[in-house]
């Protein structure tokens, strides 16, 4: 087994929450993508990152001073979950009614809401480390995180 | 409430994996602190994430080049959890019998040991974002990840 290898099944015991970055870009079209890798970075000031591949149809959209927000999702949310890491489902990501798209695009009814915008981008060879300072934050007082492990929601 | 109480109590909402990240300065000193921020960056080349505090004992001797190992703990690793995550239990984070310390240290029987190079440090107000290039990894076949939400051990 290769290095690669052993490290792709010790990252299988890792648990982790499912979470959605949207945003809009400049020609106000819609993008969303599931993620798994939102950290908190610090309090002073509320910043989180996320690593983003280079390839994924948002990337180029992720820019310096523009808005994005991670929307922490809960056990309901699998179908969009699912919807928004297939790229074949790539049309349907904004099909679902619980989008608001007025200003930064947000799901409803989501575990957890936070605004960001963006204040670096890191590159790392496939992917770029997104960091962004929180605007602002939506949470749902009763806890039922979707979370994931070993290839499956738990 | 403020934006960054808004953030804290959005953060709370996330599930994640108890680490120890373990390593030994030029000096030969052994040091290590309880995470919760690793993130896998990208499988190609393996790399992984973690931020540190710059007002952590750790964090100086986190420098370009440097081994250290992410321990992913297991549910019985409570113990070890807390004495390395409480600065006035500081002098006991080696005395848990399951340390091997004769290169890089790292804690026999975790969930999973992934053993990495510093490539590069990114920092950011208050904290260092440490990149590692992953060296190699070890898992435990039985998954039983201790894991954090709101506040307590699930």
């Amino acid at each position: 087994m290769s290095d690669q290898d052993d490290f792709r099944k010790a990252m299988r015991n890792y648990i982790y929450s499912v979470s959605i970055l949207s945003n809009k870009n400049i020609d106000g079209e819609l993008n969303a993508i599931t993620v798994s890798s939102v950290t908190s970075i610090s309090m002073e000031p509320p910043s989180l990152l996320v690593c983003i591949n280079k390839s994924s149809r948002i990337h180029d959209t992720l820019i310096k001073n523009s808005d994005f927000c991670i929307n922490l999702l809960n056990k309901n949310q699998q179908e969009i979950s699912n919807i928004c890491s297939t790229d074949s489902l790539y049309d349907q990501r904004f099909d679902h009614d619980k989008w608001n798209t007025q200003t930064i695009p947000f799901l409803e009814e989501a575990q957890a809401n936070i605004f960001c915008s963006i204040e670096d981008l890191v590159p790392y060879h496939t992917h770029t480390i997104v960091i962004g300072r929180v605007l602002n934050a939506i949470s749902n007082d009763k806890i039922n995180t979707l979370s994931y492990l070993n290839g499956k929601y738990v």
